[in-house]
């Protein structure tokens, strides 16, 4: 580790007199206080059952109307009809990158997969130790700063299905078209830094996933949607937990399941509903987001962004200062004026602000500020 | 569902004056209230930071010293040495139950496992989806009241590995010997229900993994100890998060890992080194066991134990009135009085009382009481 990143990792933090920071970190990232409130009364007592929701038993009532209500705040929130699945799976988004291949790339076939960022490559890797990956699209040669456009990204004849990354968290780029599946295949969609930040488009999808430290919740848990006509067509045997029909049959709990990231999930979804729903979601980002083009665009020349700006992830805006150094100051000040979670992903180094759904507008607005009040000082 | 059933699962759990009841649930089960408010405090506010544990960044210096305490308290309790690592993996037990044959088992050879109950079962279905298995012991005969004698689950030659479930939650048993492996091979123990509750034998060893929801915290975490000279010997291609030399190479976040279940088995081990550590606990598990076997003996015959003798788990005890609708009265009456979780597995009916690490002399004190008071009025 350079003496630089060792700086931004160890930024003190000064949180501001409410007692908490606005924390943009690309995730684990900033959760609604009201939620962390009513996690606090769960852990103790649980609707006065005298357990927590750590204790609780999985098969018990009371967690089986958790598991109702979550489930349910999750369908409502994703509009989901009754042809998809909705499942509670472990193991992050990462897990699914080898789930989708070992269940749906048979022994001889192929499948397609973009290669949008770090997430996306990661994906293709740990595809290709399950079978034969295509790759569609590489946007290696221009440090992903883009996504492909409607004329590149072309599925292949035969591909089982067509993987993509719809918004890429470490370089702040989402896609501007969707990509298309080969004639009998479906896309596979990584959503873990954008579900729910904006409505759900199914269409021409089999299976769309989400990590859920984002946007939904606690690490460690993924939200799977999958086509129900999918789900008896896995094209090797393979153990249960491995299995997405096991997941649906035991309604997410084929054995003992992460209870308490289940029921956070919930309240996430509940909290998105009575806060307006995914279209108040878009709206929410879309305002963040312009709050912070602003600034690069008023810092003359100051800020420079690094997606290119018909891709810019509403989400994760990535910018960077006329050198390191200066990129490092700014994450510690702003560090110190309550800002978190502002330092570059490792790999692409610079500033990055991630904003999920429960950062507030009034944390863009803190952000922006900084920025042209630094710019204005060290320009 | 049998009305019965049905009943059980509904019983009004009545809390005791602390607002909090004896929890005697198979998994998830009671954790220490003083680890449960270190939480509620840990959920908005970590350390001072202005962030709760489930919004820190899992790659920040604040979740690298959880991670770190975490893992050395983890190491401390089980006092191993420098050629085991210890990994935090999702998925519960079950995914284990497909990880150990798909790095270990190879095509062509074969593994042995003993059954002895339902969790032993599915461990073994779970492996045949992936290679040949022989089953060394078959405890359904007998509906898995015992475990192997010393002459009984007698490896095979060749076998890659052994796999035994040391103690049975369901069945309420546990070994009174270890098993043998075959030459070259090693032992692989599920120590779901009993890690911690006494001291760790490794010896012959290659894995030894536990569901943390019983002895070490919440659903959905897994501790998995594993003989360093076998992270580089998986025996086919496998995706990242199913290789267990990613989780070692990436001190168990290859992904974002699940962070808060990691804070948690740091405070349960921290929790268990304050009281005593494994040697104390066992001596709270062989007095808590001793309590209700005693209830049992002295209650002229109307409760009967599942278990040989010989074979008792310390920590599940299963026994039964002389009929399934006492059963079901006693389960009501207990839980009207502050004692939850009394239903036995679906698979077994009756009785079980379930009594982890955390579970106070205090609660078996309580049930036994209650145990004798029931047998006196309805024998």
């Amino acid at each position: 580790m350079t003496s630089v990143e060792n700086l931004l990792r160890t930024a003190a933090v000064r949180p501001m007199a409410s007692g908490r920071v606005f924390n943009f970190s690309a995730g684990p990232a900033c959760l609604p206080i009201e939620v962390l409130q009513q996690l606090q009364q769960d852990l103790v007592d649980l609707r006065g059952s005298g357990m927590g929701i750590l204790e609780v038993s999985h098969r018990g009532p009371l967690f089986d109307q958790l598991l109702d209500e979550s489930h349910s705040a999750f369908r409502r929130v994703a509009a989901v009809g009754s042809e998809w699945a909705t499942l509670f799976i472990p193991g992050g988004a990462t897990l699914q990158f080898g789930m989708i291949p070992m269940n749906f790339l048979p022994d001889g076939g192929h499948a397609d997969y973009a290669d949008t960022g770090l997430w996306a490559t990661k994906a293709l890797v740990d595809a290709k130790t399950v079978g034969r990956v295509n790759t569609t699209f590489d946007g290696k040669a221009f440090a992903f700063n883009r996504t492909p456009n409607a004329n590149e990204a072309a599925p292949t004849p035969g591909a089982a299905y067509h993987h993509w990354c719809s918004n890429n968290t470490v370089d702040g780029t989402k896609w501007t078209v969707v990509p298309q599946a080969a004639a009998g295949g479906w896309l596979a969609r990584d959503a873990s830094s954008d579900l729910f930040s904006e409505p759900l488009d199914l269409r021409h999808h089999g299976v769309v996933y989400a990590a859920a430290q984002k946007n939904l919740g606690p690490s460690g848990m993924t939200m799977v949607l999958i086509r129900r006509d999918l789900l008896g067509k896995a094209c090797r045997k393979l153990p249960s937990m491995l299995r997405y029909d096991e997941y649906d049959k035991h309604e997410s709990r084929p054995n003992t399941p992460n209870t308490f990231g289940i029921h956070v999930v919930g309240l996430i979804c509940q909290w998105i509903e009575r806060n307006g729903g995914v279209h108040a979601m878009q709206r929410l980002a879309a305002n963040r987001c312009g709050l912070l083009l602003q600034a690069i665009d008023q810092s003359g020349g100051f800020w420079r962004a690094h997606s290119e700006r018909a891709c810019q992830s509403p989400i994760n805006v990535l910018f960077r200062s006329p050198s390191s150094e200066l990129d490092s100051s700014f994450v510690a000040a702003a560090a110190a004026a309550g800002m978190d979670g502002l330092a570059g992903h490792r790999s692409t180094g610079g500033i990055r602000a991630s904003m999920y759904n429960a950062m507030p507008l009034e944390g863009a607005q803190a952000l922006a500020d900084f920025m042209g009040d630094f710019a204005r000082r060290n320009g």
